[in-house]
């Protein structure tokens, strides 16, 4: 494995992830109404730091592989739009905003995951716990934002 | 070219681009402290919808090439800085907190110019006026930061 070309990959996880640390879960998101199958909190730093090492991983294997121009589309696509979840949902308060975001965010995490099993098995093996958890985040967002109805948006001008 | 490709790369900028029209400039931005040189606000969605399309275009002519890896591992890392900026700069107003984010999205931007040169002229062309245009962004920050040292930070929990 190419070490510098890892570590490039994992500092776009480290951009996307930093949104976690800028804004993070906090009393606002505990007092929402949560279905019964919310994973618990700490679940969510654990996944995530597993998922970026696994798709950096996975990501410096497939680059430059001839035919590798869609796998590298997607993985550009999915970290622009995993950077872009978190202010929305947890900066804005954008329960229904955030889902069109996390749909971009799953359609680019599937079209990763297949490009990279075509390119390399154990590429594609290292996508699929982010597909996984992408489907439970997505249904998540879902499941908050319709038992949350009411819940007031921010609008930038108002931070 | 690739028009399916190129439209991958181009809905990653628009994840990152997003940020701007979610966390838009508005008057807190206006009555900040700016040097003289500042470029007008008109200048800024011209230049960014300019950039993003001339890097999609850039990563869909390189991506695949042998040879890539590096150019595409740089393509990924800016577009996640490009994300994580806005909302740092324009949703926490950390004026002195968004210039590492800058710092890191320069060195991708740096690297994603060189090695598109290296693998083909034109794209490489291509990231030049994003280059130009990041490190104009950058002085600014820097120049923004210094001219309003007690302008204070919105914490997550304030917003």
């Amino acid at each position: 494995m190419d070490i510098l070309l890892f570590a490039i990959f994992l500092a776009a996880c480290f951009g996307a992830g930093a949104t976690g640390a800028m804004f993070p879960t906090g009393e606002w998101y505990q007092r929402l109404n949560k279905p019964s199958w919310t994973p618990p909190n700490w679940a969510f730093p654990i996944m995530w730091t597993s998922i970026y090492l696994l798709i950096a991983f996975a990501g410096s294997r497939v680059a430059g592989l001839p035919g590798s121009e869609y796998a590298m589309g997607f993985w550009a696509m999915q970290i622009a739009f995993n950077a872009l979840w978190t202010p929305v949902f947890f900066g804005l308060r954008k329960l229904r905003g955030a889902l069109p975001v996390m749909a971009c965010l799953w359609v680019a995490v599937l079209g990763a995951t297949i490009t990279h099993f075509q390119l390399d098995f154990i590429a594609g093996l290292a996508f699929v716990p982010y597909l996984i958890w992408v489907t439970i985040a997505g249904a998540l967002n879902l499941a908050v934002a319709r038992l949350n109805p009411n819940e007031p948006e921010l609008r930038p001008a108002d931070i």
